[in-house]
């Protein structure tokens, strides 16, 4: 055995995070072998306490604290508005850009019959029931720009369309910053097929 | 606030990761967040226990779990050679190479007075009487190709001057698949002056 046990443990615990090979756990774990007994405790603790202390929002299913939701509860927020998006994790994203204001609502994930999600999976009922007791007036729709995102948005926009509701999707186009020649043919095609007056 | 409490926090501790920013530190909690309640159990735990379980041999100032040192207890290695290292960690690395079988001393930290580390705090009373007592012949000083490595080098071979032993220096170098190009000035120049036989 090349490392003590307990030291292997931990590389093999760190190892699981995305993109961190054997080199890496090791780095992280020697760095670890630094820390202040304090350190290490709160970072035990931190983690212990994440099924704990992170809850999905029950309107929203948004990732929310013991603070309380940080959307549904912010009464600043414009409630006819409302975000459909796949993941907890788009929403810090999409709040990073200042560009919304209205509330949000996860679908948890997208349609995909290679993953065995139909739509079954996805929370309609009470994303519909949501839609008519608060009033929602327009709905966005923020999912990824692939097959499964297209198809979702597609089968959301077709179960949606009896509400009466504004219903857009996030547009396609260039992204910023890039050069023609770097752009891939698919964006290209949609930027031309969405081109606006200029 | 952007986040939840507790994801903020989650995300603060984990930023503390050499190499890692507010990013990586993000992806690596949003990961987190969906382990299993037994993962994070064991990840807890095993961060939390590092100081309990991970100690430093008493003779070598290895990095030792419960079952004790793994090379002072190797009855199966050659006890009249010491490699001396800075840190525990570079002990892992010598051993990946397959070429020594003997015993390590870790001096901890290499002389450097910018850093406040002068003799003083090196475990140079610790080394002579294992050298002593334990009958070792040959020293090999495996320390860092920096000025550090160099000046702690040449103090420990004047110190150990006396005890009459067999004192060597890890070989200086190209690195293997270096092209001449790349390869640094100082490095080219060390690589001239201790050029072998051929």
């Amino acid at each position: 055995m090349r490392y003590p046990m307990h030291l292997q443990k931990l590389i093999q615990v760190l190892r699981k995070f995305p993109g961190v090979g054997t080199k890496s756990a090791e780095r992280f774990a020697f760095q670890l072998l630094n820390w202040t007994e304090n350190d290490l405790i709160e970072m035990s603790q931190v983690v212990r306490s994440i099924k704990e202390q992170l809850k999905q929002c029950e309107d929203c299913s948004c990732l929310m604290g013991e603070e309380g939701c940080l959307f549904c509860n912010d009464h600043n927020r414009n409630r006819n508005i409302l975000c459909i998006i796949a993941s907890p994790k788009d929403v810090f994203a999409i709040e990073d850009t200042n560009e919304y204001r209205g509330l949000y609502h996860v679908l948890g994930h997208l349609l995909s019959p290679l993953d065995h999600k139909g739509p079954e999976h996805l929370p309609l009922k009470k994303l519909k029931e949501r839609l008519v007791n608060q009033g929602v007036k327009e709905v966005v729709i923020a999912l990824d720009s692939t097959i499964e995102g297209d198809v979702t948005s597609l089968y959301l926009k077709r179960e949606l369309a009896d509400l009466e509701l504004n219903i857009s999707r996030l547009a396609f186009g260039l992204p910023m910053g890039s050069s023609l020649d770097y752009v891939d043919g698919g964006t290209l095609a949609r930027a031309f097929s969405a081109r606006g007056e200029f």
